[in-house]
């Protein structure tokens, strides 16, 4: 049959990490390595395994400030301290061979030279496998500690970035791939005809190059963003090749990869060079319910102050003034700070899942996205639905609790994807453009 | 004996690297590997060997721009192309254990919050191996690659430079060591009362802190400075911990040691706190005709046009003009823009060497720093003497072809240093400042 002949469409798939996990009470979680922000062979066991279970990319999250919380919330938070990325991801690509390197770099805070410069000798290092998550910075703390009084607005940041784009993909350029002969005879080391200096002189920005690095080995690192705001959309449309985002259910999902693909093509892209990868917290268990009880263990350890905070937040009023052990009283007829939406996405949680106040606190402290938790069965079920509705080409995948959650997850619901034909077996490349499918962009300069 | 009783003085070594030498023609020597810059197997082999030769640190050269020289030189120059610093020290940090690692950052090109962060990261990653040299950058041409029109001005830089190693170390005590208390149980991460805020507000940076870096693994990574100016030296004498100094000779390393020493204890710290490692260009061979013949032969490599203009410019006249084949004539009597000194040294070395013009420009264009030339005995003992005479507290070595030439040094050299008890045998300790015999900084906010 002709069905059976078309190759099934393939899931892929990032792990987006901190050290710790990104859930804020997983430190604390029985078997937690509570020092893993500066123990390094916790993070090679973690990166070991996602490349045994044949991940696309290893993603690691990133801030350039102490985030800005109160000081009862910040103590009991694991994400004050980490490694750099760039540095982590570099020492990590020694101990690794083929999983992709995806590190952050502000294009509010940084200099294109230093920014194409560092992706370019990651992707050296490690044969092809880096990739540039494009962020402009959302948290005004930055500013701060980058001698600015207040933080860059918002449009501002976006022409910003567009710009830095343009120069950090024109110095990646700055070599044709065959411009090194080296040749020892005649004392010729590379052909000054296949460089290019770039003299780019825009609004924000004055480069002469070139890059003195010879062109990355994937021609350019893979460009990731993760924005959602219109200007995101479209810096996304225009430059992405892979996409974190992360949006709330399946629904709104299939929106935004309808919306973001639409806008890929506008951009006179393919559908298929722009890779939505949605991110999704995922709690395997051996039964639904064993799921469902981790989750709520490892909700249960974050401080119940910190929390309660969260979920006033969201909600758009105090909530601690609410009995924890008893469920969410009926807040229709309350006046509230909080965005429609954002409210009755609380509401409707506490009631599916029959969530205390506490429970529900938790969860809004602990990790409120996306979530896929139950047995790899019905988690590869739900993965399956999304690619097949065209909600998302993979997914961004945030671990609950660090090491047993990950184990989880490669050990269990990989091999039940892999089973199903939904994700690869080996690696078929080695360069992370290879394994998302993407091509090697040609050199703007030279054929 | 009292005398014997006494701890022998003994050399420290640092290796200072171009992934093909600093010598612009040792990658056409025989066994060298033109693809050095991207090939990493081959950096892993020469700190490898560093390392078995238990050298104190292994420092790669940089820069933030391709070398400003005419088209028909840079076509034959590998330094157009190499490594980005940071992630190639974070690479190798994990195929060693004990080698120092020695990277450059721009005080006058970057931002104090990103430089403290990478050496902290190193320093962790590499379990206290991070060595932070610190310049000003003295090549314009990098000033267009930063979106400025031209250089910023020599005091300028300088004074950048002291308010910029200010922040970055105030930033690297921003938490006590004993900081982070991780209970699990009572779920607090780090005791707030040992995190101290910055809020820098100086002529050229506002920085607010605090960096989101556990305190380094050295307190501070090792600072290290290479200006030979006037302000370089009071930088260094207030800051540093080693210096990369390029005396031309003995007496001249004697005055410059004396003097920063001086400088040194004027600024109220102890000299033994600062180590002077001279540059040093060091050939072994079996004989010392053999090791003349290997530098004559390295230095032949250097395409003649390149070489020759960089005699015309150490003449400050065109020296086409004269015979390549013979000695280079009598030119007291002729004009010169050079300056004295530098002219009375290409004079003196043609002399001395009995180098015909092709020869002395091929030394020029190569590399005409200081040098030891000889066998493992001659070098041992000009190494004893520049120790004795308080000339060196060690040297910054450079090889001059690889591997033959660095293996020659690992292989014969140390050896004999090691023999005659000039340098270890093995590591005593595991931190760059254990190897040096620095004291590791107390943190400036807390006991």
């Amino acid at each position: 049959m002709a069905d059976q002949a078309k190759p099934k469409k393939q899931l892929h798939l990032a792990a987006f990490m901190r050290p710790v996990s990104l859930h804020s009470g997983a430190w604390r979680y029985p078997g937690a390595y509570p020092d893993a922000n500066f123990n390094l062979s916790h993070l090679k066991s973690f990166i070991q395994k996602l490349e045994a279970a044949k991940f696309d990319a290893f993603f690691m999250a990133d801030h350039l400030a102490v985030l800005n919380m109160p000081v009862e919330a910040l103590k009991r938070s694991h994400t004050v301290t980490s490694f750099e990325p760039f540095t982590l991801l570099s020492a990590l690509s020694q101990v690794t061979t083929h999983i992709g390197l995806a590190a952050t770099a502000s294009t509010t805070y940084d200099e294109p030279y230093h920014v194409a410069r560092r992706f370019a000798s990651l992707d050296h290092l490690s044969g092809g496998r880096a990739a540039w998550n494009i962020v402009t910075t959302g948290n005004p703390e930055t500013a701060l500690n980058f001698s600015l009084d207040e933080h860059v607005e918002h449009a501002e940041r976006y022409k910003r970035a567009r710009e830095f784009y343009d120069v950090v993909t024109g110095l990646w350029d700055s070599f044709a791939d065959d411009a090194f002969m080296r040749d020892q005879e005649t004392g010729v080391f590379f052909d000054p005809g296949r460089l290019h200096t770039l003299n780019h002189k825009g609004e924000n920005f004055k480069v002469k190059g070139p890059l003195n690095i010879a062109r990355p080995v994937q021609g350019w690192p893979v460009i990731v963003q993760a924005g959602q705001s219109e200007p995101g959309k479209q810096l996304a449309a225009e430059t992405a090749e892979a996409v974190f985002c992360a949006p709330r259910d399946l629904e709104s999902a299939k929106a935004l990869y309808a919306d973001i693909k639409g806008r890929v093509e506008a951009a006179g892209r393919k559908r298929e060079h722009l890779k939505l990868l949605p991110a999704v917290f995922i709690v395997v268990g051996d039964t639904v319910e064993d799921a469902k009880e981790k989750r709520l263990k490892v909700d249960s350890l974050v401080h119940h102050e910190t929390a309660i905070a969260s979920l006033s937040v969201a909600l758009g009023q105090d909530a601690s003034k609410f009995d924890p052990d008893s469920p969410l009283p009926d807040l229709d007829i309350l006046d509230t700070n909080a965005s429609k939406t954002g409210r009755a996405g609380v509401i409707k949680l506490a009631k599916e899942e029959w969530l205390t106040v506490r429970q529900l606190a938790g969860r809004y402290g602990g990790y409120s996205g996306l979530s896929f938790v139950g047995t790899p069965e019905t988690i590869a079920d739900e993965m399956a639905t999304w690619l097949e509705e065209e909600a998302a080409d993979g997914f961004t995948v945030v671990s609950p609790f660090l090491p047993e959650g990950l184990d989880a997850i490669t050990d269990k619901l990989v091999p039940e994807l892999q089973r199903r034909g939904l994700f690869r077996k080996e690696y078929k490349g080695t360069t992370l453009r290879e394994h998302l499918g993407l091509p090697r962009p040609k050199n703007r300069f030279f054929e």
